[in-house]
């Protein structure tokens, strides 16, 4: 197989390699540092099999996660990920970073969803680790090393995904609520009532609701409120779904939980209220100079940071806001200024991954280390851990080969 | 900590050591072969803490599965996994087993589902991979390196784990069946109609049911059929779930997918049907000597192994016989005979081994290789990929002191 034929080659010479996939990585991930050999898996995008009775999909690695949903679909399938990159992102690439992305609350990780994988070894050794069953307790479960481990450990050809039932019917609720404790509360409740139709949870603060008004004229359908939940449900039958969404809705009221809340039903308004989540970023080239962090936080933490930025930012900052999957808590953090101040970078760097580190959360939810957070992972890592990951980096790739400059500052 | 003082003192001494939880492996896996000094996680039985809001869980090693899903129970919480042996397996056991279980099939498995862990290794090192978040991508994913691998890299301690929502009610399908073509087209249909509600899918051969009918006098409630399958909805309403259920019990039996059909809602009831299938193990005691194997396979090949079987035993077999999770492809497939005899277990194996994989299954579905399989790990799996397992003990366990002679034959 050809990886194998160029990673032999690039071993015995000595030659750095960056597997690359669709490119999408906001950390540096995917793109060379000096001068290694891009590896693409562009050509790698055929589907090996796809078994419509037990949802095994088996593809190469440059299959596109969208395509990969779509012809899913034609047999009442899908992807258990999805994200905003998924218009280009490869599953290789998804696999190798551990995408998490919007419905992980429901569907799971990928850990959990990756039967099996084929990857080349650094020297170009195939491992053959494709099974494509639910269960198979044979052995250490070596593809959960390359899952998430950014192409530091081995290029990833292959892949075999459990694909979950796509839903037939999927609705929304908007939520207008007034203090975090409410937020929580509300996060809470839903998961009594939705369980099973639960399909995403998501915060919006008002600075980012004022975001996407200044930038793109989009506006809250409730009115302005200090927080905003949109939760989706995703189920088999649209009436029990409805029934289940609005009396939730109606209980959240009741027990003053939301001050006001909306329920939506029709495809195109739905999108609509998606899309003002989904276009928050599109607004940060238009606010100045944004600095963008991807936490997870203890959900009792998951606000507080937030506030405590806004107040040690003070005027340095235009704005601080906060969204993301709170269902996961998963917090996109941004600080905007007016152009780029590398004062200000060192002032904000590296506090507030001390800060997250002291509230017990991680510093890459779900975008990984890649480059530009590989001078932290020390400060936030067990040393033992880091040791033992040093020490799997050397077994499996001696000659360092395997996106250097990645993961590690060496 | 007293895990880490002890294996310290036994690496350096050179003593080797049998991790132990419940003891329920059913591989050997957690009894000493010679002369391993056995430590016990019967002690470690504190829950650290429990957030009713995240649904995180973090306890030690030694709680009792079904301890934890009692406590969980009183905050409308669950563990993600349920074993026949729950009252007396460890948690720590069932993450170096990577246990499968009942539910699999909904709640996902233990890769998806366990946060973090804390592991001591062979020479005594803590490695703090306690991570209580849903999504951590920062460095390489330690933890699953000790899902799974059976005491032999790491002694888990502590454990933290991901807990869903407690469903608000259960109902159940037993169906009755002519072929095994007709199980695949209602398991397809199933996964369709039921989806999100859907908690387990069993089935049950009709051997199997003359083996509970023989020895415990227990009876398939809708009469005799070639294949019985029990279906089983939770989810949060029980009016919504029932008419989910009886609407696919009726499209089944229209469709001539099944032969005949009832639904279950009464707690009393649904406990008789799901022991028919849990009291299957229960009499083979009774039957004389009974070879047992744990599958899994790919769907089209589940039930012709078992046919294959009992042409391939003809008369020397007292009764072959499957019953198992087919959600999950696991296959329980016994060969009952008078009493035990060594010349009939050289016939059965390897041969049946190697069927299973030349069928592209699993050897051990859940149950792992402990002492029992060590020696055909080889057979099954790529090379590579068991040298690379090697590299990894040997690295990890350099003097070989954590649970010798379990998964390797050396």
């Amino acid at each position: 197989m050809e990886v194998s034929k160029i990673l032999t080659y690039c071993n015995e010479n000595r030659l750095a390699v960056c597997p690359q996939g669709g490119n999408t990585s906001i950390v540096g991930g995917s793109v060379p540092v000096l001068d290694e050999i891009v590896v693409s898996t562009e050509l790698m995008n055929q589907i090996v099999s796809l078994d419509d009775v037990s949802g095994v999909l088996v593809c190469e690695a440059g299959c596109i996660l969208e395509d990969l949903d779509n012809k899913l679909s034609k047999l009442d399938l899908m992807m258990p990920l999805d994200l905003g990159a998924k218009g280009s992102c490869h599953i290789g690439g998804n696999v190798s970073t551990n995408a998490g992305g919007l419905r992980l609350l429901r569907y799971g990780n990928l850990h959990g969803n990756i039967l099996g994988l084929e990857v080349v070894k650094a020297n170009g050794e195939i491992l053959d680790l494709l099974s494509m069953l639910k269960k198979d307790n044979t052995g250490y479960h070596l593809k959960h090393l390359f899952i998430g481990s950014e192409g530091t450990l081995g290029f990833v050809t292959k892949v075999a995904v459990q694909c979950p039932t796509k839903p037939k019917t999927q609705n929304l609720a908007f939520l207008g609520l007034e203090t975090y404790e409410n937020v929580l509360e509300t996060f809470k409740a839903g998961k009594g009532c939705l369980s099973e139709i639960l399909s995403a949870i998501e915060v919006i603060d008002n600075e980012s609701m004022d975001v996407v008004r200044e930038h793109l004229n989009l506006r809250s359908p409730i009115g302005e409120y200090p927080y905003y939940l949109l939760i989706e449900t995703s189920g088999s039958r649209d009436e029990h779904d409805q029934e289940k969404l609005n009396s939730f809705v109606e209980m959240a009221l009741a027990k003053r939980f939301i001050l006001n809340g909306t329920v939506v039903t029709e495809p195109s308004k739905f999108k609509d209220i998606w899309s003002i989540r989904e276009k928050i970023p599109e607004t940060f080239k238009r606010e100045g100079y944004v600095f963008c962090y991807d936490f997870t936080l203890p959900l009792q933490n998951y606000y507080k940071l937030v506030h405590e930025m806004r107040q040690y930012m003070g005027s340095q900052a235009r704005r601080v806001f906060g969204f993301g999957h709170l269902g996961d808590g998963n917090l996109h953090l941004q600080i905007s200024i007016k152009e780029f101040n590398p004062d200000i970078l060192d002032y904000i760097e590296p506090h507030i991954f001390n800060r997250v580190k002291e509230m017990k959360g991680s510093i890459s939810s779900e975008h990984g280390i890649g480059f530009l957070k590989a001078k932290y992972l020390s400060m936030i890592k067990d040393p033992n851990a880091v040791r033992l990951m040093q020490s799997l980096k050397a077994s499996l790739d001696p000659n360092g080969i395997l996106n250097p400059y990645k993961i590690f500052r060496s």
